[in-house]
C-alpha cells in the first residue's frame, strides 16, 4: 500500500448522500481532514478518527497537513462538499503533491450541486448545461460575464455556484442582466437553498423575477433552457422525445 | 404514503459507485425498472425484486410501464446510469406523470459521468465547465457544433458525451475541428472509457492529437481550460490558489 490522500466528495452534506465507496474510504481512514463545516456534517458517523480541520480560505494549509500526514504513514481522507473536483480541492492536491514525494492522490466522486439541486428541482438540466461559478475571489469579474454571455448565447441550462457573499450581494443581479440580453425575460429559472440539508427550499421564477431576488451563499441558482417548462410545479427540460413522437 | 415513481441515478455501474440514499430506494422497491443493460449492474444486489427492462431506444415505453406499476401501487423504483436528470430519464417522467393523477416523481442523484471520469483523469474541471452530448438524435448537430464553439469562447473545461457511435464515428474529429479554430491545438485533453467498470482505461492527449484518435460510445472526453496542464501523468487545472500565492 502507497501512501496517498484520498480526496473524497461527500456530496451535499447529509451521511445518506454519500457514496458507499466514500463512506467506505472513510472508515478505512485513520485522519480525516477538511474545512470545519464539512468535517462537521459526517463528524459522528466516523467515530474513533483523528480530525484534521481548518477554517474557510486556509485551503493551502489544509491541503499541506493532509499531505504531510500521508507522508508520515496516515491513511488521509480529505473531504470536500459536493464533489472535491468541482469547484473543490482535488486539482491543488495534485499540485502540491509534487513536493511530497511517494504521496499519492485519488479522487472519490461525490454529488456536485448542479446534480443535487437539480433533483430538488424536478429535470431542469437534462441536456447540455454549463456550470459557473459568480465567484471573482479567483476569477476576474469580465471572465466570469463572458462565460455567462456565452452559455446563454449556446442556450445551455445554467448553474451558477456562489450566486451571493456577504460582499457580493448585487452579482446574481449583473448576471442576470447579461443572461436578459440573450434570453426571455420569461426563461424559467429555479433556486434552491440548504440542497439536501434542514431547511431546505426551492423556488421558481421567470429570469425576469429573478434578477430582483435576492438570495444567500448557501444557494444554487439554475436557469432553464429556451425549452425548459413548469411541469406540475416542477422545472422541467424535455430530452426531446415527447416532441419527437408528436411530429412523426 | 403517496404513489411515486423514484428516478435513481446509480452512478458509473457498480454498486459503490451509488449513494447510499439511491440503494435505500432500491432495497425499499418492489419493482426495478429501466434499460436492460443497467438492471444487470445492479440486479444481483436486490433480490426479491420485480424487474422490469426494455430495451435501448424505448424509453417511452419503459416510462409508460413504470407510472403503470406505480398507479397500480408498486414501489417503483427506475433506474438511470450515471444521474436521472443529466441526459436521464427524469425529465420525460416528470412530462409522462401529467398523465398519471397521483403518481410523483422523486429524483435522487447519481454521479454523472462528468464527475466520475474527472475523478480517473485527475482534476481537469475544478472550474467552471460544460458538457455537451454530441449525440444528434434528438438536437440538431448545428444546435451541437455551435455549443461546442461557445464552450470553447468561454474558456470552459468542456465534457463531451456520447462522441461517438456506429452511425457517428467522425463526430469527435468534427467537434475538434470545431474546437481547433478557437483554442490551442496544444490544449491538453483526456478520455475515460467504461468508467468505473471493468476495463477502465484512461488516456490524455494534446487536442490535436484527440482530433486523430478513434474512441468508442463507452467513452466520456475532457478539454481542458487555458490553463489545464499535465502533472504527474493525471490532467490538472488549478483552481488558481498555487498562481495566486506566486503573484503575492
Amino acid at each position: 500500500m502507497g501512501k496517498k490522500v484520498k480526496v473524497i466528495g461527500i456530496g451535499p452534506g447529509t451521511y445518506e448522500m454519500m457514496t458507499m465507496q466514500a463512506a467506505e474510504a472513510l472508515k478505512d481512514s485513520t485522519v480525516i481532514a477538511g474545512y470545519n463545516v464539512y468535517v462537521d456534517l459526517v463528524k459522528d458517523h466516523f467515530p474513533g478518527k483523528r480530525f484534521l480541520t481548518t477554517p474557510m480560505r486556509k485551503e493551502e494549509e489544509r491541503c499541506r497537513l493532509a499531505l504531510e500526514e500521508a507522508a508520515k504513514g496516515e491513511e488521509v481522507a480529505f473531504i470536500c462538499s459536493g464533489d472535491a473536483g468541482v469547484y473543490g480541492m482535488a486539482g491543488l492536491l495534485y499540485e502540491m503533491a509534487k513536493d511530497f514525494e511517494g504521496v499519492e492522490i485519488e479522487v472519490i466522486p461525490g454529488i456536485t450541486a448542479a446534480v443535487s439541486g437539480a433533483a430538488v428541482l424536478g429535470a431542469p438540466l437534462i441536456h447540455d448545461f454549463a456550470v459557473i461559478s459568480l465567484s471573482d475571489l479567483m476569477t476576474p469579474w469580465e471572465t466570469i460575464l463572458k462565460r455567462v454571455r456565452c452559455a446563454a448565447e449556446g442556450d445551455f441550462g445554467i448553474v451558477l455556484y456562489n450566486p451571493s457573499s456577504h460582499k457580493r450581494h448585487d452579482y446574481l443581479q449583473k448576471a442576470c442582466d447579461v443572461l436578459l440580453e440573450v434570453l426571455s425575460p420569461d426563461t424559467v429559472t429555479g433556486t434552491v437553498c440548504n440542497i439536501g440539508r434542514e431547511g431546505e427550499e426551492m423556488h421558481i421564477y421567470t429570469l425576469a423575477e429573478l434578477r430582483d431576488t435576492p438570495v444567500d451563499m448557501f444557494t444554487t441558482v439554475f436557469i432553464g433552457k429556451s425549452t425548459t417548462r413548469v411541469v406540475n410545479g416542477k422545472m422541467v427540460t424535455p430530452r426531446g422525445y415527447a416532441i419527437e413522437r408528436k411530429e412523426d
